[in-house]
């Protein structure tokens, strides 16, 4: 069943260990929707500048990915660039230039009201609950937010949370947002806020979940190789989301055994994220190869 | 089937977050062998000195555990003091009093001498050697190490390594042992210096087994209460290595089913160790308790 996912369409410029890239497509709606397009019919919400290349337009059209939300202003396109440390587990921000995404104003194309599905991106959460609020007809609406918005935003975001059913978050975000370090007592505080379903992503350890029929948790995949880490948790997101449209999972009666195989394949997707730089391994991964992924994580788990 | 347990014996005083000891029991031996002694029959080789109360040795004696390899010399018992940070993943050490643990020379009664499993705590590696030498017919012999003998005493620990068969260490450790950060190719490294088997110990993120029949990943238990971590790698040890000894499991013939499910006891152990300050878990702590938290696990990671 349809999705529909709003966030940020950019340009990113990245240093690794294993390289660097000057300029790449990236940015967190491009991030989800390329994921959630193996699994999902995605449609897009976002903006970009006069200088978005039609060969980034292709490769989402490519992945038959709705493109008529999709904004192009006069300016430039959200640009970011940073370094990651020796492990990966820390980046520094070099430059961020909003440029027109300063004043995104998401624009929900008439048909998008119905669809069934939506992702909400890290955006500015009173901006999220716009758009939430324009669609008619959810079975399933989250999002993902950051530590940015929990510390400076946190009433606007509180507001938001209560009509979500699912939010994604890091491990510190989780205990930042509910003022608790130990992680059960901090997910039951944060679902006491709105969404039902909590996912806590926990980088290369993995993800646990949280909701009304218990907890799940995922070790992390043991990548061969790590090249760029950039986009991971949004590719987590997408197979996250992706997965549950596929299987039209709704609100209130989300099947224990549904939500943990959408951890799986939130993990899977990004562990093939972390491989290439930027979306670069989408454009050659299969769906054969994400389900031999699925396989390895039960090899990996199973006693 | 027989374990023999070398390793410390000692007093520690811990702050954490919950509270604040500042004279319990403890020691790597002292953790490895009550945690080993619900799986096995545990015989130790340690020191301690005059001032170790009666009340310690009883409680040892009452969980079944030998104490003919405890010697008790002339001087004090080892004493370690330190203070936790507020998530307890750091610690600062505030106080190590060696005494009689800085000469400690591992004398082996003679009837030890022939049991068929070995569990080298963290000491000297040339001392871990000695000991292991003088056995006779192991079955399955490792041990741990720390970041100290990997740095300054790499010659000796390198040459120890290869008369193992298991290793067990943090993530941090395989990564400084191997000079790779990527930990699968850390694993493969660490691997070649003699241990077939290894568990790499991630605290609170779980722990992953590495052996020729593959990997193994396990997420962390989510505590409802974390009182004091000190001693929860050497609970995982002694459940680790406690659970095969009850197998009968040999080296070179390791059931990769049994590895995992070794796996899976260690961390049902040292999840218990964290509840209580120092050994206080294992006064109450029954194999039922255990068995139940073994099945929670694979609720947790069933999918």
């Amino acid at each position: 069943m349809s999705l529909v996912v709003v966030g940020s369409v950019a340009y990113d410029g990245v240093t690794t260990p294993a390289g660097k890239v000057d300029r790449m497509l990236g940015g967190a709606c491009t991030y989800i929707a390329l994921s959630a397009s193996y699994f999902t019919p995605v449609e897009i919400v976002a903006v970009v500048g006069e200088d978005f290349a039609q060969a980034d337009v292709d490769l989402l059209a490519s992945r038959g990915i709705g493109l008529e939300g999709l904004e192009r202003v006069p300016g430039k396109t959200f640009f970011w660039a940073g370094v990651y440390s020796q492990d990966m587990n820390d980046r520094e921000t070099l430059t961020t230039d909003l440029n027109v995404f300063a004043t995104f104003d998401p624009k929900l194309p008439a048909s998008y009201k119905t669809r069934p599905y939506l992702m909400l991106g890290n955006i500015q959460p009173a901006l999220q609950k716009t758009v939430r609020d324009q669609m008619e007809s959810l079975r399933l609406v989250g999002g993902d937010t950051m530590n940015f918005w929990i510390n400076d935003f946190r009433s606007e975001l509180l507001e938001t949370l209560k009509g979500w059913d699912f939010l994604l978050i890091n491990d510190s975000e989780a205990r930042l947002l509910s003022g608790e370090s130990n992680l059960k007592r901090a997910a039951e505080k944060v679902r006491a806020l709105g969404p039902e379903i909590l996912v806590v992503k926990r980088g290369e350890y993995g993800a646990t979940l949280f909701h009304d029929g218990g907890c799940f948790s995922l070790p992390g995949y043991l990548l061969d190789t790590l090249k760029d880490p950039t986009g991971a948790g949004d590719c987590f997101a997408g197979g996250f989301i992706g997965y549950l449209a596929s299987r039209g999972v709704a609100a209130g009666a989300a099947p224990a055994a549904e939500l943990a195989r959408a951890v799986v394949y939130g993990s899977v997707m990004g562990s093939f994220c972390c491989e290439e730089f930027g979306v670069d391994r989408f454009r050659t991964l299969t769906r054969d190869d994400i389900e031999a992924r699925f396989q390895e994580f039960q090899k990996l788990t199973a006693f």
